[in-house]
């Protein structure tokens, strides 16, 4: 590794479930990367089909000093499988393996398997303690802080979840290698949704090195993820239970998650929707008269650049809107949009439907 | 209602989760019960179908000012129906209600009831707020305070749970009334249980009103509840998320939860499987040389007083053994047993098999 490169260690301060991120190389294969964690006599690695012949071996021969039992639970790969089904395979697992409340989870992989190792974690017994190895970038900078967990309902996604803090978490840069570039992209969405909402020099720091990143330069990348998760930590300091000020962290969700609804799940990834739809948040945000469409193009620009869509395929403006009113951050059927008050400055707010309807026009083939 | 009777107010103190118990007579029916409950817009009544008919209508009247929209929500009745299955339910009643964040679940009923709409609570988009209206003598001592809520699952009871708290419980002494004096007896269980671990003059209060409670007086009625969430409360307050000192709350169970498995669940109350879960426990704590075993008797007799068996049927003492290692408060296989180390004060501690196996035969038939 070249002699540039610096772990960093973000502390994510919550009281008496505070804990630290990881950010590193070679991390998942190295015992001190797990010291602190409780050295219970059984874990479970949650995983996927994907992820497990690439590390799974890996990380239970990192653990094998501090757990004497550990059991490997393959899921299926993909957000289609993030389903009670899988959710109960989880439970089975663990009952059969008689694990009880010490054992602890681990979640290898996206986050997917994130937000479902979260929950079985939050629930399994009442809770029991989790460790996040987030392998996506995505996972990376978004799972890593904020203590969400989730499945989907036939009705929704994430409809069915809960707040649950990991003891750990460990990113290892390295395992991004394996990740198609087209999710590489995906978390790049993340990332660059940090610097409007919350950072200005970010933003910039961003826009001098989004070629780094998308080459995976592991210097830039640790960067990013370190910030992003600052940058996280501390909205979520400041609202734990998404009561307020954390609703910023959704810029570009609102659009995201409808677009995302209105292609049919799958189709794009998560943060290719939220690319796009801080594309048009940011419109909204100028016909607003909240930004110049100078900042506009600046943002589409480096979304762009990323590798990102910005332009939603043809979509009913109407259909969108209302797959954003059953939204859960609606409020009583009022639409809340994330805008940009100014550089590095959110806040969130109704919009009056024709300007909503404009700006989905203006954004999609 | 008599001049005597004075209606009791239990304050939980939890920080930013503290909340009230209001016990009392014609609460059900006084929107003053529930002044401090958010007054969302939209809110769900989660019950039965032994419980909607009786107190439904009157409970979603007394709070017709409060909430537009008030759905209810009708369960089977019965343990086997506290499930993924009925949760599913819920789910699917609130996301085609369009409930969001703020609405609130109010859950009127027993236990399984409490546990699967505080369980739904807690996880429906990641929590919305919830009122306790217990009408059950159990669910009015015993899911009051602590904030437990589970589902069962194939492989055992309340094995997905969570800790979520009310924002009010409503304690109406009078639904009491349409219990089946059978119930009566299994709450008196968990009454019972709050002398021997933490209290020897509540002990010596129940000993002399034991008749006035199997009658159902609603002063006495009114005393025992509110002391017995008192003493729950002081106990939980210590050790919120169960690491420690709570386990002393389950002094009877681990004895009572192996016989409901051993019967099969549903022929005994869980309470019943209590009391005669307390016979043994207090045996065992004899044998152990941490009481008199005219303490053994004095127990048993207030047991068998309260209308609640004091011998199991005839059980094989290993599989019962068995049973009991799978709990989920074991820890690596080791059970761990609540005894009686002396008036009002209890411990957790484990036991040799050869003992319990002399506590199970002379216990039951």
């Amino acid at each position: 590794m070249p002699a540039s490169f610096t772990p960093r260690r973000v502390a994510i301060d919550l009281g008496a479930r505070s804990y630290e991120i990881l950010i590193g190389r070679k991390l998942l294969d190295d015992p001190a990367a797990y010291l602190g964690v409780p050295a219970s006599p059984s874990a479970a690695i949650v995983t996927n089909t994907t992820v497990a012949p690439l590390y799974a071996e890996r990380l239970a021969h990192a653990l094998a000093a501090k757990h004497r039992d550990i059991r490997v639970i393959e899921l299926d790969d993909g957000e289609e499988f993030k389903d009670w089904r899988s959710l109960d395979r989880i439970y089975h697992a663990l009952l059969a393996a008689r694990a009880d409340r010490r054992t602890v989870l681990y979640a290898l992989g996206g986050g997917v398997v994130g937000d479902m190792a979260g929950f079985a974690a939050a629930t399994y017994m009442r809770g029991v303690p989790f460790v996040q190895v987030p392998t996506t970038l995505l996972a990376q900078v978004d799972s890593s802080v904020g203590g969400k967990t989730a499945i989907n309902h036939a009705r929704g996604k994430n409809m069915v979840g809960a707040f649950h803090q990991p003891v750990r978490v460990i990113a290892d840069l390295d395992t991004l290698d394996t990740l198609p570039q087209r999710e590489v992209a995906a978390g790049l969405a993340e990332v660059i949704k940090y610097g409007p909402i919350a950072d200005e020099a970010f933003f910039r720091w961003i826009e001098r090195n989004v070629g780094a990143l998308v080459a995976r330069d592991k210097e830039a990348l640790a960067h990013a993820v370190a910030r992003s998760c600052e940058i996280k930590a501390d909205v979520v300091a400041q609202d734990e239970r998404e009561e307020g000020l954390r609703a910023i962290l959704n810029f570009g969700h609102t659009f995201g998650h409808a677009i995302e609804a209105a292609l049919g799940y799958g189709r794009w990834l998560h943060g290719e929707a939220v690319g796009c739809g801080m594309v048009m948040a940011a419109d909204l945000s100028a016909r607003l008269g909240l930004v110049a469409s100078a900042y506009v193009e600046r943002l589409t620009r480096l979304i762009a650049e990323a590798g990102l869509p910005i332009h939603a395929p043809a979509v009913d403006p109407d259909a969108l809107i209302e797959l954003m009113r059953i939204d859960k951050k609606s409020q009583a059927g009022e639409i809340r949009f994330v805008v940009i008050e100014g550089e590095g400055r959110a806040s969130v707010r109704p919009a009056p439907d024709a300007l909503v309807r404009e700006v989905i026009g203006a954004h999609s083939a």
